[in-house]
């Protein structure tokens, strides 16, 4: 079936497209990554999974790809400055508004492909705003959580994988020499500003990165993230 | 250490432990729970194991039990009736006022136990900003999500558990023939009125529950929830 | 006629009822009540005198009973510690919420019965709100408006009433040697925080309140409560 | 003492004016008065008792008028045409902001004298939202509550005072030949469209109505509101 | 054509005269104008212009002149006293509930008359918002733009425009010996205090203004403002 | 000086530009642009413009790119399908936010640089609060505004600046036998549907179009850009 990006489509092309389609919006940040990643990380891999992901979904419906959202719901790293973030009221406006044109242009599914651990609650709240206001139907994934992976903010996990895509994007990396143990409490999910000050605003150890090891993490997801895509289609 | 309710102190008492303690909102919702279990159904989970919990849990730091937040995140039940739903944008309103309510009173320790799915997203998104505006530690713990369950919506999970608490809150319960079967997609949340519409409003199969299996559980969940509060006395 | 609680009823019980029914919402709020009463009083008063007045008034329509708004608009109470509050904007979208639930299950009409002078404002607004947008009939009422009483604030009045159905919440209250003055003009509504600086955050002489004198009074609020409920039933 | 209308003041004249002064917000609305009353009523009595008030009131400090606020929150009058209104929440927005804007030049004491009862809930939220969140210390006075009158809506009452002071602003009036009686609740608000589609808009029998009444009564509550505006210089 | 007041006429004369005439709606501000001008000074000029331009513009189709609004988006110049602001969101709001009401009332065009340069984006935006929410065709003219003229802020133009309606209304005018350059960027919308700090809040030099050219500049602004409004009056 | 993209970039370098630093932020549309055009092509070319701008401009500061808001303000393009909009609010808050951002980053001067026409009321009033609220100095420029050229929308213009740069996001353009005459009023802004229905959504010819002349206008328009940034760089 047909894959296409919404910006680089027509009007005629969306609107014959959409009653059928699945809309894949990936949705990152533009935040601080520790002295050595760029700021645009979780944007950049959101946008790298669903580019990698979607044409190889697109078996029983057609996928539209829209414009990655680049700022997301970053307030807590705004301290260590770098970040643009939106508070968590926008950010669900902005989504609750695309999810509107969606449906206004004849959309009725939605999956967003989020990137960054501090949208979770936000993409959850906008979802179920948007089914229950404009009768789409809304899937959101965080892309870490397709695979068994231990995403963190910043660490291993993420430079690997950066590393693999876009290499010119990390800074030396000093080994930490003793890995950094973030509080944490199974189930729950914790907001302080000493989560991310004990920690220098990033986990584990970045130096441990490479990029193969980025590479064959990103093949993995893309594939899970492929499954994932044909069963929004599916069930959506 | 002491625990005390909210509602039942004076301005004295909780000027004196706020400071040290640890504050817990329960927060439920009042929504169609199946056509046999009462609407209250996660409010009142919510509040009994947190009643249950909080006084084997004050063993490092006293605690403060918040009154019950009754309305929750509920708008995809709305069409099933019975139904007394808050928007996202509202209830992320009425957190964040309360975690600024705290942080004036001169708390600094907010855990929000919540028993409500439609909930989590706004409990996410409400303590990101609670915590970044006024400087309260939050941590958020679906109660169901403490002890290896699988909570469903008015199924047999928690149709077991008010017939251990509230008998009297449950109606005659037809049994089904064929389990129904949710979409679900894995790592992805869903939303989506075909959802709900697919199988009545509940999910399995009520009529499998039983008062013995619903002591059992909330034995185990008071247990791991007692667990957890520690854990949020120590690390918040 | 029939008597329910919301959050006791399944969606069945009130689809059924609600087209004919009053709803009625006690709202209070949980704020500073001197350094003698518990910070509850609102909303226990309200929920009180709801509770003994809707059976007597079920004459002509079933009543449903929502689970009481604990959370009211103290702002202006925030400086004396103990306090959880809404801001007038977010309890409003709560009310107006609310009364877009009602709408949605088949409700027509809701009555609020307010415990607190600082949602005054809030309850006028919201129902003129809930009206207009949602085609509910919407009566709000102080519930000391209804007979000829000088409610004050955590003084004589609510301590007498507090001493008469839980005298557990209340604590030593010393004689004040001077009734403190409050500012006051006839026919207007003062904010200002020298009002209740002036008189350390509560009116009159709690010492002077009895047992006997709160279960008179309330008696005769709920008698004219029910009066008015009754009124509702036929005029809504 | 000194009477100025803020919008013919310079900056310099205000900006010393306002630390001792009483800013007076004249706010009515703009909505339909029956067949025969211009709807601008509410603003135009609002400001005519404002502007002959004021200077009789500023014995003891300074008074500053502001522009009135014309526009209202009127949704209940929308279906009767001929209205413009404020939702509940933009009135209070834009309140709140003139009690920011009179704080940042330096003033801490205003008086909403407020022509319709529409606005009631509005100023009492407003008024604590300002007072709460800039310092400002609010008063908020119904016009037809300094005196013993029954104001009604573009009855009677309000015909009258308008035939007082602009004629030319009343149209034909029919005799009614049975007077309504609108529905209402002691002690109770109520909001519903049926108590004005019951009696087409307006309350009583504006055919009753004389200047001479009008005139009288206009006096009365000049007089009252002069005492009013005394209090308010005094404990504001 | 007929030409009305919407304050000064009834319900059913607005409910005729609505679905066939054009709305038109004076905004200005009540800021700070240098240490020589009225506050009132852009909602006083954006009024005066209106009342003298519409009766000769209707020609095709009635007009109906509704209460000007006062209050404007000023924030920026609060820091010099004297200012009664609205946000830029409060302000949007209130335009879009007016354009809300506009349309419930029978209405189809609205022109707004702006005053004051800080609501460019306001009119803009909310114009854009009440076109495509309520189905009201929308124009908003600065009055200044349809002359060719400069308008600046409490300089020559307006000092002189002020001295031509209300002399009464200019304070005394120290020369500038030298005339202040703000910042300007061709082509740009600049936002900052130092453009104000810099000009000490008004541009050129009010000394230089005459009520001869203020007469005929208001003259010249008038016979431009009566060809927009027929333009209006024929394409919206 | 240096130039660099804000999501390339990490913390560090970002917390060093920003105190000195112009952030520039292109901000675009996702909308119909007829039946020809790619509905991405406003957010393409103020990237476009800002790219080749931006590296010219960095003489006296350094300048960061942040990364391109693809959503603009396009309510009244989505009857038109192939729509992705944010309503003028939520665009605002977007703004608001990001200005806050970089307040929060050390940054002091931001400059929008504008593709959409629907977005200029939106960008006005987002600068002004920005820089009120955040002290942060803001200019924005529609980029078809620094030369002097007639924008249209999804036109000659804009079709030839597509061709000159992403021949392939051009479709068949179907020429059209006579011009359209969109409704237009000089010195008015117009939002009414009927504009955009008359011409069928896009203006003048398409068909007039070539890459050439998009080519040279687009070498025009980023000259003139850079002329415009190097003021920005000096006056904010």
């Amino acid at each position: 079936m047909r894959v296409v990006r919404w910006q680089e489509s027509t009007r005629g092309e969306l609107s014959e497209l959409l009653p059928e389609a699945v809309v894949v919006l990936p949705i990152g940040a533009t935040e601080q990554h520790g002295p050595h990643l760029a700021t645009g990380t979780d944007a950049l891999l959101a946008t790298e999974i669903v580019e990698r992901a979607v044409p190889a979904a697109a078996i029983e419906r057609p996928f539209v790809i829209a414009p990655t959202q680049s700022y997301g719901a970053s307030d807590h790293h705004l301290p260590f400055g770098g970040t643009l973030s939106l508070t968590v009221e926008t950010l669900i406006a902005v989504l609750v508004d695309l999810g509107r044109s969606i449906a206004a242009g004849g959309g009725r599914r939605l999956v967003i492909v989020n990137g960054h651990g501090g949208n979770q609650g936000v993409c959850h709240a906008a979802g179920s705003a948007i089914s229950t206001r404009y009768g789409v139907a809304v899937a959101h994934i965080d892309y870490w959580a397709v695979a068994d992976t231990f995403p963190g903010h910043a660490g291993e996990f993420e430079t690997s994988l950066v590393m693999g895509v876009r290499p010119e994007l990390v800074r030396e990396r000093k080994p930490r020499e003793r890995l950094p143990e973030p509080r944490a409490i199974p189930g729950a999910g914790i907001h302080s500003a000493a989560v991310w000050d004990d920690i220098d605003g990033y986990t584990d150890d970045p130096a441990r990165a490479t990029a193969e090891d980025g590479t064959k993490t990103l093949d993995r997801l893309v594939a899970e993230m492929t499954n994932r895509l044909i069963e929004c289609a599916r069930q959506l």
